[in-house]
Formats: structure tokens, sequence, C-alpha cells
């Protein structure tokens, strides 16, 4: 996975400068500049790693004579006190990226084991947890690698890698006279042959309309239980099927169980609180 | 408030290319050009609207000929179905900008309604919600700013507007034979007359250290609520107090009545769900 | 279609910025400020037009005084004098974007043309011209845009959108003891549901484990064209063709004739000359 | 030459983006991260090398633990299978740069072996063949870069150090009652001493004119090889010549023997085909 | 001190941007690129340093083979000769980086050294020299740091980290019917609480009002000496004063000596003339 | 004159964000949102207008909203309370953007009118003052603009635009047994033709020489008067003369009666003092 990209670096930069644009009065009052020393990333809680490289590059992109080592990867389970990386050197240096270091770490790992919950929880299913674009404005690509440190799936990462017809879609079209097969029709003629057809469906004859027309994959929305396990036969070797709309942990289970091939839960990387890692400083 | 900054607008941009970069093939294949529409955000639950300027400044700069129309000021209750804004026009440009503007306002009004909560929790106390440097990264200032819509205030913006001495200071200069009085004099005696000078204590031999040494503001880390009470006494006067450590909005209210007049919650930003907000669209 | 982008902004400010970035001091010695006047883009050659949208808001930029009007959508045919578009205000700020409008409108232009050309020729056959990412670095989106304004169609947007085994990856596989079919098995089961798998395959007994493993499409590379007829029998209702390697305008109907459904073309963005089309003044 | 600028940087990153923003799936899945490996450029056609420090600038960009090796500099003649240069490390790493760094080299080298074609055409001839401002948005430095690796030499870069006054310029002016001379004698007057005056010319009357009024450099718009050579006649030792206009490789000989001083060809940077160069992998 | 941020790198790459857009013809054309030499920063006058990092990172933003080695650090006193720093290595790069990097040393060094002169005046009292917002737009935090070393302090580092209450504020609230003292109480309830109140005031009655108020920094603007001891007395113990309004360099130890704690000089970063630092090359 | 480029608005952006970025608490807890109101710009001292454009885009990029109104052009003389531009709309807008945008206006202001200062001197002498690459990093093109306001003519805008051989490549390339003329000639014959070759000579032997090889222009370097005006005369005719080093405005009218064509003065852009504008509100 190829994470410090440019565009990693630039949301680094700008991280960086929202809380070092004046400077560090606390440490450049007090701390003596040649003083060194280290920090350990420790994890205060259970859970799952994620952008531990990003919370690294902060402290080399503040001072790149910073030295930086990884002890534990993305996706290593956490549990309290876990010692995650170390980083040495200037000590005035370190605490000067220390809180825009961990608010990558923290929020990133947040979602790791949040997925990772989602992931044990439907665990011996034939099953995907993936996410939404339900994502934090600017970190799209991070979140995204989360879930996946998290034993996630990606569903689309951007408006263009897929074709998925949503109510707003069918609603619209259908005041001008085209039924829900008209539409996906419409859609597989035109597509590029790199991406496929999703449809959003509500009840069983859409299921079926959906069918005939040809999607490859069907997005269950809000069905119930039964419904969405008759929707999962009916499919059975024409599409995938896809669960969506008020997953909780305490559900997905049973959703899972309907024999659905995906589940899509917007709340990981909307909703999930951020993982509590410190950083110990040795001086 | 000057909310649409030209900081403002490269994060909108940023997330606009996120979900853009390659286009919206559904919409292209589907959507005729000159098909007009409106489109309402609806509340879907509960809280407290932020961030809707933001929203509406992501349709603007999808389509500037879109119209928008806000009829909900931010700060504003939401009740389940409480109309919030309108964007009309092309309904290719409002299916484009639609998942993109509601990331921002979700996640902004989320943050406004945890801290509604807290700050309802306290009322009656002389006492202010406050946030901390635990954000986003890249969503400061949005996130700082929905803090206020929900009644909160700020504290530091960034590690350049106050001294704040933590543990980690008084640990390293303490190795180094600085008690944690000539800590606070030597920041006192250098910093810039336009900020202050706050210090974390644990205990109350401290608190008496650190007001004899002329600390402005006392961050109580992590102290029980009978010490607390007695610190805020010892400061009366002398030092504003914050508290800080495990805030949870079932023990806000006992803290807040041991007199302290800050009370700060890292959880306001860097794990506050998003608030379900959606747009509906009417062709 | 969605082109004026921020991204797309930001190439026409770098272009802009190339021309302009210490002024133009011929006209400003020599062209009265208040001078006015109007343009109009014309064609020289016969070709297909893309890209004026950008052209026009070059000189938007440039001076947002300007008006323009579009005489030809994108994607028009054009001939020698068509007419396209104009632009009329300050002949002063007209000097000044000419030069960088029609680099644009030219480049992009010339695309479409060749594009269209390929188009023509394979007309009467179920195929598709399509693009590679042999683009020029910067105008990706703009000229895979101009693809379609000729007709084509789009391959792989970027590197994320879809898996495609190339020669290189199945040679160092091979070297790790893994077969064609294993390395086509081992994609396909841990791909995201939203992309599909396509192989590059150079001979028919390629073509026959690729099925096995359930390719979705076939890379036909430079085979002669019995094997590529042969393929394609093969293929028949299991996996779609693309035909690579080598395509010229002379050749490509008769490779089409083979019944491939895809013909890539690496030349429409890496080598069409640009179309000639100029600004015409009049004040 | 100072070629990996801040400003050469940005290109690079904005050319990683549009290839790999959202990741490569097909090396994530398929390449053990750990293999190692080397590639190597090759030519496979005859042409001229420019541009290879900004490809291997891609590879260091992408992953800076790559290691690179040129073998070749730019200007070098490339025969097939001459090998150009080298990167070696993570296998992954390399095929994740490979169509980026590509894309910059092929086409660089493209126009280098384009404008080496008019130079060997022209030998013999004290004559220079020039660029034009007609670059691709966004390439302008490289472009013109790749020319003089080609053996050629630069125009004016940008609107800014050279005054041009062409045909519109005239035009323009000629309506408010200036004369040729008048104009370039307006631009004489108070142009800065940095920079020179040219003038369009179309006919021997002009180019008298022009000499009368002062111009240093005559552009010769598509005159005919008679009376070009006169207008180079009447220019010796008073001002320098640039023949332009529709000239070709077949036709640029006979323009030289006029005794022109430069010959202009837009097509090197707007229409030159990409040179074809390929990267060899070996695990 | 944490100096060469993100934002000062993106500043520097404007910097030699705008030098070095086009290349430096005059060194490719002469200087062997393989001829190696070194280069001294002299300076040519007395003065205080200020950012010699800044201009060592020019270097090594063209050239990172170019090697540096700092002689004197910031702050350092500097007599004519006195030798500042070296680089070392291609004679090309350093000539080609040297007109950017002296426009940055040169400038700092200009404000440190006249913050000196301010200084080294009003020596022996007990008042700090202070800069304000008036600096040049782009470069505020470097001129700031420039004032720190020259030993000076800072004024408010931007509009976010202090209320200050300026005649235009009064004036438009007292048309509302506010008196000083309400506008000062406003402000005061609502501030965060890391931030101080400031206000100007021009009187003697003001000063009542404005300590009345509880405001804790006072702006004597443009009192004369009488009514400027007078209200620093005033002040004693409750609030601290600041001096400001046409001070000069002939008047400063004058002001100083009415007891004001700060004495703000606008002129500092606005108006102080570079200083004359050289560089002079050993081929 | 094309002044607010897309490069001019990103200097504009950084300086609000620099002033801007964590808002302006004093307007916002003090004027009301809807309070309208106007402002003007008025000198407080006799120079040159320039930049004011500059300032007004400063407004509207803070709130779009605002009404400007220009009522003197760059270049006017001002005077003690002359009027320069309105500005109007809402108060609290308008004191946001007040600082940044007379920090623009004020320095490109004191800029012209030093300028101007030189002009006057030389008036009745056909020189031309004209400005050094000795810019603020950042602001060339404004600072470069502000000197033609202020009646001075421009040198080269960066080191792209023409050849200017110094005693630095001298000494380099004397050391490898290069004459003065032989340096000379290099450039000459491998310039592009669009610049000229200026070569700093010191004294009169090297005028010689110079002019024998064929220098375009002579920058005559801390030469005495009697020596300059000898200088002039060989050069009659056959190349152009600068006069540079050390000229003030006490010294400068008797070099421009040496009849030298130009005199270059860096201190017009390194150490002019800003001239006193400021912006009076009524509200």
């Amino acid at each position: 996975m190829y994470l410090i990209t440019p565009e990693t670096e630039s949301l680094i930069d700008r991280a960086i400068y929202e809380d070092l644009s004046i400077g560090d009065p606390t440490t450049d009052l007090l701390i003596p500049p040649d003083l060194q020393g280290a920090a350990t990333f420790v994890s205060k809680a259970e859970g799952v790693l994620a952008g531990i490289d990003v919370g690294l590059a902060v402290f080399k992109r503040v001072d790149p004579a910073l030295e930086t080592k990884v002890l534990l990867q993305d996706g290593a389970l956490l549990r309290p006190n876990s010692l995650i990386a170390e980083v040495s050197g200037s000590v005035a240096s370190i605490l000067k990226a220390e809180r825009t270091a961990l608010n990558f770490v923290r929020r990133l790992s947040g979602i790791a084991t949040a997925t990772s919950e989602y992931v044990r929880e439907v665990q011996g299913n034939h099953v995907r947890i993936i996410d939404t674009r339900k994502t934090t404005p600017g970190l799209r690509t991070l979140e995204k690698y989360a879930i996946r440190a998290g034993g996630g799936h990606n569903h689309r990462q951007n408006l263009g890698d897929g074709i998925l017809i949503k109510d707003n879609h069918i609603e619209a079209l259908g005041k001008m006279g085209l039924s829900l097969g008209d539409v996906i029709r419409k859609a597989h003629d035109n597509k590029s042959h790199t991406i496929n057809v999703e449809v959003e469906v509500e009840n069983l004859p859409q299921v079926d309309e959906a069918l005939a027309a040809g999607a490859e994959i069907l997005l269950l929305d809000n069905m119930d239980l039964e419904d969405m396990a008759t929707a999962v036969k009916m499919c059975e070797g024409r599409a995938i099927t896809e669960a969506s709309g008020t997953i909780t942990l305490e559900r997905v289970r049973a959703v899972a169980e309907t024999g659905v091939d995906l589940i899509s839960v917007g709340a990981l990387t909307h909703s999930s609180p951020a993982l509590d890692i410190s950083l110990d400083l040795a001086t």
C-alpha cells in the first residue's frame, strides 16, 4: 500500500500548519533546544492499529532529524499498554509534533477498531463488511485504508468507479416514464466496461425487475431480514447483494446470516470514536 | 464569523476532488443535463445545526448556477424533519455535490450536537464547556466553529496562542533540577504579553505551588471531585480553573458543581458521531 | 459532464502563469486599455471539437469581464471556417489569454479528431474504441473527456479502478511458482466488488486458462487476426475481449471484424497532432 | 540546467495523483511487498532522449528507497534496444510509478526526436530551429527543455520576455490610424531595455517599413521562398530574421537556404508523437 | 524555534519560482556543470543576523547536494566582514540560488537590526519593544521571528490571539449607545479564556473607564509623555500598558521612561531597510 | 496591466490566512453582523499610489458582497488627506480585511513613492531609473509593478530574461583561462535570440574589451563619475550603459549627467519605507 502519497503529505502539512503556524511558545520558552529524548506510542485501550506510518511521517516532517521505529504494523491487535512505535531525538521537536501525529493515529485506529468489531461479529459467514462514501472531508483515502486495516473491504472510492443507481435517480427518471428496468438497461448499455451497475432496491418485485434488466449488484435498502434472505436466493449466481441501512453491531450477525455478500456500514467512517493512544515521553 | 475563508475553500476543493475526480458516470449516463429540480436538507434526528454554509458552498463550487437558501441558521435546534436549507437548479449538479456537502454538515452538526448536550447538562453552573486540540487533521477551524455553534467555547486554537505546561514539560525540566514553580516563573518572565500561562496540576500541593508562581490558569488533571472543589477554592480570585480528563456526559454535572470555570472535553471533536441529516430531492 | 472542476481550474491557473507570469509588454505597450473588440474561434481544418469550455474558462480567468458565447458544442464536426465560439470585451485581455486558450482547445480537439477517425473506421461493428493510461502528465481528466467527445470510450481512469494483470505481474509471480490461473484467482478472491479482473494474454492456451480462472476481461496483446477471432469465440458469453498493441488506422477495421468488444489505442492520447484552430480578432 | 524545480515537482505530484489517487489494487493484491527487482528503460525506436531525470524523479517520489542510475544523458541518440536508465528496489513501487514515469519520458523524447530531425535536415546552414508558445498547458518549461535536448533553441518562454507585434496588433492599431512604423516605434520607445522588438511581416514593403522603424527581429510569415530570400538580404546586418508558417520537414531545408536566422516550428511541441520507450522489469 | 515549516517552504518555493521559472541562461551558458566551489555569506555593515537558516534552505532546495555550514547564529551581532555561513558544491547551483537566498537574509536581518537599535536605546528600562501586524504580506511568521532575533517581543500574531478594541470599534459601538466600559465588558464576558482584552485609549478619562471595566492591557495611543506617565501610574498592578503611535528611535527612550510595559513600533516590519550582506564566491 | 493574476490571488490568500486563520474575535464579539458602513483609504503623507486594486481585492476576497470604488488610479500623486478609494458594506468584513489590505497598499505605494523621487531627481536627463532582482520574496511581480507606477522601468524580471555576466562569472571563468572577451563571445554565440548580453565592468579597459566582444549592455559597477562619463562616450551607438552601485538620492543626478542610459537602484525594492495610508471608517 502506497500511503504517504503527495496527497497525504499535503494533508499532513495542513494539519501541522493548523497547530504550529505561529509556533509553540511553551516548548520554545521551556525546553532546551539540545535536550534529547525518546517517546513511545502506547495504546490505552483494546483495538486495532491504523495509520502509524502517517503519525510517524508527521514527526519526520516537523524535524527530519528525528528517528522513528515501528514496533507494530497497521492491523495489529492492541491491548492496553501495547507499545506501537518509538520516536527519538530533539525533545522540543517531539513535543511540537505530538498532538498532530496522535490526531491521525487515534482517528484512523478508531475506524479500524470499529471495523474489526463488525468483522468479528459476522465471522463464519461468507460476507464482507464494507464502507461507504460517508467519510471525513479530506481524509477519504486514509479512512478507506483504515477500513482495510480493520479487516473490512472498500465500496466505491469515489463517484467514478462504479454505477450506483439510487432512489433519487429512479424517482427522477420514473417521472419521465422510465421503469426501473429501463433505467438499469440505459446505464448498462452506456457504461464503461471497467465498472459495474449496482441498483438500490426496496422490495422483492424490484429485485426481480433489476435482475431481469441485468444489474450486477443489488443494494438491498432497509429490507427486513426475511425479504433479504429471499432476495439473496433470487440473486444467487446472477448478481451479488449488499445489505444497507441501519446496520448496528447488534444486528449485523443476523443480517449476515441472510446470505448477503456485502454489508455496508456508513458509521464506520462517520461515527467511530477515536482509539485512546498516547505518547509517553522519556528524557 | 468568517467561515468560507481561502482555507475552507481549499478543503472544499480537496473534498470535491476526492469524490468527483473521475466524474460521476451514474448521473452522466442517466440524468438529462437540462433537468431542473430542488433539494432540501432535512434533519432525521434531534440535534444542533452547524456548517450549513459550508455545505451550501460545496454546491456552489460544483455548479455556480445552483441557487441556495438557508432556512435555519447554525446553532438552531433540529428535530426530526426540520427543514434546514434548499438548493435548486440542475439535478445533475445537485446529485454530484450531495455526498460531499452532507459529509461536512453531518460531521459539524454532530459536534455541535454533542457539545450542546454537555452544555445543557451543566446548565445553571457558571462553567464553560470547552474543546481541545484533539481535532480532525485539516478540519480544526471548522470543528472549533461547530463547538461554538453548540454553545461551547474554545480552548487554544493552536500551540501558539497560549502557554500550557503539561506533565511532559514538568517532568523533563524536573530532571534538570527545576521545580514546578521554577518552570512557571520561567515561562511567565519570557512569554508574550498576549498569552497566559496555564499549568497542569495533579494534586493540591501542586495547586499551591502553581498559584504561588503566578499561573493564570490551572488545568486540574484527573482530580477527584473533592480535591477539585478544594483546588477551586484555593484559586478563587487568583487563577481560573479547568477540569480535564475522563469527562463524560454522566459525570460532567458533578464536575461543574465543584465550581471550576472550564471543563474541557476532547471527545467533542474526536469521537462525536455524525448527525443524521439527509438531502431530499424533488424533480 | 462536470469539466471545470477545481482540478481543471488549477491547471488553467498553471498554464496562465506559464505564459503571463511577468506580463505581456507587447499588449501593454501597444493596445489602449479601453479598446473593445471581439474574437472568434475558427476551425482551419476538419475535425471534432473538444474542450471549448476550457478554452473559454481561460478567458474568463484572465478577465472576468469578458463575455463568451458557445456556437458549437464539444463533439461537433468541424470543417474549415467553422465558427466555434466568441469572446468579446477588452482587446488587451483577449490578446493575453489567446495562446493559453488555444493551446487547450487545439490539443483536446486533436485527440477528439483522432478518436473520431478510428470510430468511423470501425463503424458497423459492435466494438468500442478506448483509450489507455498513456496520457499527458496533468491532463488525464481532460484528455479522457476528449476521447468521449470523439465518440470513444474510456478504459481505466487510474490504477485504482480496475485490476489489470499484465505480463510483468504474470512473470514476476511465475517465478514464485504461480500459474496464470493462480494469479487470476488470487486477484479475484481479494478484489473489491466494484472492480473487474482483466488479464493480458498472448496466445490461445492462455485464453483458455484465463477463462477457466474466471477473468472478466481478456486483453489480447499483439495477437494475429486469426488467433484473435478464435479467442473471441472462446470468450463468448464468458468474458469480454480487448484488442491491444500496434493498432493503426489502417488495421483497426480488420481487428474490429474479429469480433472483439474493445480496441484500445494509446496513440490517441500520446501522439495525436493538435487540430488547427485559430482565434480571429475583430476590433 | 535546473530541471527538477518546485514547479516540476508539483507537476510530478499532480501526475502521480492522477494515476495513484485511489491506489493500485493489482499490485497490492498480487505482488509481495518485500519482492525486490530492477527495471530498465529501453528504447524501442530511433530518437533522441529527453526528460530521463524527470522520469526517475517520479520513481523517487513514489518510493524514496528506490535506487536509480542514469545510463544515457538527455540529448543522447537512441536506437532500438538502447538502455537508458535503471531503477531498482521494491517491485511493487516500480510497478506503481511505471506509467507516470514513462508518460513523461516518452513525450519529452518525442519532442526532442522531432526537433533533431528538423535540425539534421538544415545541417550546414547557419540557422536555428526554434519552438513557439504552442506548448502543452502545464508543461512549457519541460517541453522547451526537450527542444534544446533535441538540438533546437527556444523562442520566447512567455509573453513577457520579448515584444512580438503580430498581425492582430497591427490591424487593431491600424484602425486607429497608426502605420506599421508607428507601432514599432511606439513599442521601441517604451520597452524594457532587456527585451527586443520582433514584428510579423507578410511582404517586402512591410520589411522595408519595419527595418526603417528599427525592429530588431522580423518574423517572415508565410512568405514564399523568393521573397524570404530577398527579405533576408534586406535585413542583413540590421535585423535578424525568423521564418514561420507551415514549416514541414520536407520544406525546412529550402527555407533554411534562404538565409534566415531562425525557423520556428510550432508542431514540435503541439504535434510530435511520443517516442516508444518501455520499462523492462527483471525480478 | 521551528522555522522551516511547510509554510516557510512554500514561500521559499514561490521565491525560487519568481527568479528561476525559466532558468538561468547566464549560468547555463557559461559555468561548467561540474565546476565546484564555495561561497560565504559576509556582512558588509553592522547589524544583527536573522534568517540565515532560511537562506541556507534556499540553496538546499535548489540543489540538495549543496553543503551548508552555519558560522553565526541568528541574533549574532554583525560587523563589516563578519563571516556568517558557508555553502559549497556546484558553482552553478550556488549562482542560481544566490539572489533568492540573499533576499531573505538581508530583509530579515534588516528587521532584526532595526529592532536591536530600539532595544539598545531603551536599555535599563523595564520595557519591551514589540511589533505590530503591519508586516509584509506572506512573510509574517518570518518577520515576527526576526523581531525576536533582534531582542524584541511579539504583539499579536494574528487577529485571533487577542482582543484589541480600537477606535473604530469604539466609535461604531458608541453610535449604538455603548460606552467604552460597556464595550470592554461585552468583550470580557464573551471572550475565550486564552486571550486578554486590550483597549485603545487616548486620554486619562478613558484610562479610568477602561480600568474600571476590567481591561487587561491599555494601548496608550499618541498620548503625550506626561499623560502617558500618569496613565502608567493609574494602571499599576491593574493592567499593563502599551505605548503606540509615532514612536521613533529618537523618542523611544523618553517613552520608555514613562514606565510603560510595552512600546510597539510598526516601522520595524514595514519600513526597515535591508541589511547589506553579500555572498562571496571562491572557485 | 494584468495585476490580479492567479499568482497574486494566491499571495492574497496567504496574507489573509496569516491574519485571519483563527478568526477575529474582537469583531465577532463586538460588531453586530448586520451593521453596514463605509470606509475610505486616505493618504496621510505625500507620495505616489500603487497597488490599490490589490488592496481592494483583499476586501472582495474576504467578503464578495463588499462594494469597492476607486477614486485615484495607481501612479496618482498623493497629498495628506487625498481620498484614494472606498469600500462599503458589512462593517465586520471591512474590519477583518483592513490590515491585510493596508499592508499591500502601503508597501507598494512606498516603493512607488521612492521611485518617483529618483525619477524626479533626474528629470531632464535621458535616463531611466530601473529596479533590480533585490525584491521581497514572493512579491516580485507586484513590486516591479510598483516601480512602474512610480515612473521607473524594470530591469530583468528573473534570471531567465537576460544574460548578465557578473564579477563572479568572470572570475570563475578567468581561472579557467578565459578572458572577459572570451566569456562574452561564449555567451553571445549560444544565447537565445530573444535576450541580450549585459556585462559588469569595473574600469575602462574592461569597457573596451566588452565592446569589442559585442556586449549589448554594459553595467558600470561602482565607477567614479569621470570614468562613467568616459565609458558612456566609448559605448555611444554600440552598447547601452547602466550605472549601478551605491546610488543615493543625493548622488543620482550627478550619475545621470554622465549620460548613462539606465541607473539601477536596489534600495527601491529592498529598503523603501511604507507610505502612510490609513482606512477611515464611517458607520
